[in-house]
């Protein structure tokens, strides 16, 4: 692929639903492969909860990394740019706030009306809001039909909502290790328990931490939380067993001695949180913990037949997020659904590391 | 059951293995039945993370609730103590150290030395020496051969070092929820998520809080941990779903509105946490960090054959921490093994709770 450019989308006045306020937000997006003349060849993507709109090519040649989904995303490949116009765009609340490459609006941005960052003062935003803002950008674009939206993870949950909101826009629906609410166990690990981690560190300072000392080690414990939940006791004895950390004290003698799964981890959530905020880390969790594709009192079954397009939901076994039990329940009542079922052994994070068991399934799905 | 009676064995000079030191320590202690002339009847049992050697009886007929497994232990019970004589012994350092029925030595110890609590000038200590001081009272009571050890979760674990370790005292293990050592998943959810939980709370202030404010946030964060990963999503749903706490503010509006799932979690949580010290659970969740019953470079298979005692392993299909994959690959190596496997749906918790889907297995296995 060519090189990637990012770009912005302004929205003047965005009314955030539940929030019930309304504020001027940018959308950063990116785009893969050309719009045809008909403008009826695109593909929504939705990104994952620490993810951002950069889902495939490099800015330069030189960069150390292609975007999240590089492996099925470019001409040939699964969703592939020779035939589709693919669109990605930052969340509200990006997590990913304080990278130069992300353009989005939250707890750090400055409110207008203060000169302050807004922090707590940001709306409860919900991931239909979400999804409302990437329509406007769609609409911005000229374009009024997508052949699919996809997303894996967050970006899975909000496949549901197009599905369900705009079901004369949408023709196809995947929804990559992801169900229609966040169920109980999944709203506490990882969500609530990672907002828990983050008010405790005292530099949190109720959310008013900016130009100041940045919370951390609340941050880092969130993201620790996250990841674990995020994979399985077959992935950590696979990597990392009970090996020790060789050149550091004993964890049999110290406190502060670390078996290799503590330190690779760390490792791991250290150098991926540069960019984010811990306040957006917060706000994105809490926006997950709201997710249920009912709206009021609403069946499930309802909120699913609202869901017109042909729907692949892609699952693993190991997954302990989004089960293959709860994935059959949204199967009674999805119009027109298939599941691909797996295991990964290596949880819920390999939507984004092992494509390939779903990659063929997904290009043949989206024909 | 007659009313139980709490008894305090001393040790004057304990030697911790680990750590290297000896200090003066006290082990709380409980027993059901009556031991045998010939003190040949006993079955020692070992109790979980968070529990203590109440395990069965009222103290007095008014007590609230009877201890923690007393659907199983008394006479005519599958642990019958018409026949057995029961052993449940505090562990060293006991999360529930203010609990003035349990008789513990830890970091809220004073330190004859200092005239100070231990603070984390405490020992790391290990499994291997709680199961030594159980094997001292033992000794102190006179008995030497054991007609079983039974443990459930850290209980269990314990199991394991005795059959390994005292293979001539021990003529059954019982090891209930629990596998021959502590993986990498479980060594970081809980355990190591939970120390982290704690240390981040400002009050815990180096561990130096005795006399001032208790680190109870971070306690409450790191107990919310271990119930949450004891527990599952189907639990989660059946008991709580989706549903919210009506007499607060909505989750949807406040960043304090709460789901039930989480105020019925907390509510839980609290109440079980009245007694503990956090440097306790910190201590004890170390403890479970190091649990390996391999020694220095020997292999599973060396470890487990050294048990020589008929081996029942119960093991739920739902439990996170120790997984039927781990309980087969134990199964191989032990001489004499059977496992008693099953589903309950709720997690590693129900091993405390739901005795109904193991008694009769136990009844019959210990004869």
């Amino acid at each position: 692929m060519e090189n990637i450019e990012k770009k912005c989308f302004k929205i003047d006045n965005f009314h955030f639903e539940e929030a019930n306020v309304s504020l001027p937000i940018q959308v950063g997006y990116e785009t893969y492969g050309k719009l045809n003349s008909e403008k009826n060849n695109t593909i929504m993507l939705c990104h994952y909860f620490t993810g951002n709109s950069h889902a495939a090519g490099k800015y330069a040649p030189t960069d150390a990394a292609p975007g999240w989904w590089d492996a099925i995303i470019g001409p040939g490949k699964a969703i592939d740019t020779d035939k589709f116009f693919v669109i990605c765009a930052d969340s509200i609340c990006n997590i990913n706030f304080n990278n130069p490459k992300v353009y989005t609006t939250g707890p750090g941005t400055i409110n207008p009306k203060t000169g302050k960052p807004y922090a707590m003062d940001f709306p409860i935003f919900t991931l239909n809001d979400v999804v409302k803002s990437h329509k406007m950008l769609l609409d911005n674009l000229g374009i009024s039909s997508l052949k699919a939206v996809i997303g894996p993870s967050m970006g899975g949950l909000q496949s549901f909502i197009w599905g369900k909101y705009y079901p004369d826009v949408v023709q196809k629906v995947v929804s990559v290790f992801a169900t229609p609410m966040m169920r109980p166990w999944t709203l506490m690990v990882p969500n609530q328990l990672a907002i828990d981690s983050i008010t405790l560190d005292p530099d949190w300072n109720g959310g008013n931490y900016y130009g100041g000392k940045v919370p951390n080690t609340g941050l880092l414990l969130a993201f620790k939380v996250l990841l674990m939940a995020t994979r399985t006791d077959e992935w950590a004895e696979l990597n990392f067993g009970r090996r020790i950390v060789e050149d550091g004290p004993s964890p049999y003698k110290s406190l502060d001695g670390k078996f290799l799964v503590q330190h690779e981890v760390e490792k791991i959530v250290l150098g991926r949180m540069q960019f984010f905020d811990p306040n957006g880390f917060l706000y994105i969790a809490k926006a997950n913990t709201l997710f249920d594709l009912r709206s009021g009192n609403e069946s499930l079954k309802d909120a699913l037949s609202a869901i017109k397009a042909p729907t692949l939901m892609v699952i693993d076994e190991s997954d302990l997020l989004f089960t293959r039990g709860q994935a059959e329940e949204a199967l009674k009542y999805l119009p027109k659904a298939e599941m691909h079922c797996y295991n990964s052994h290596n949880g819920h994070l390999s939507c984004i590391f092992e494509t390939g068991y779903f990659g063929e399934k997904l290009k043949s799905f989206l024909g």
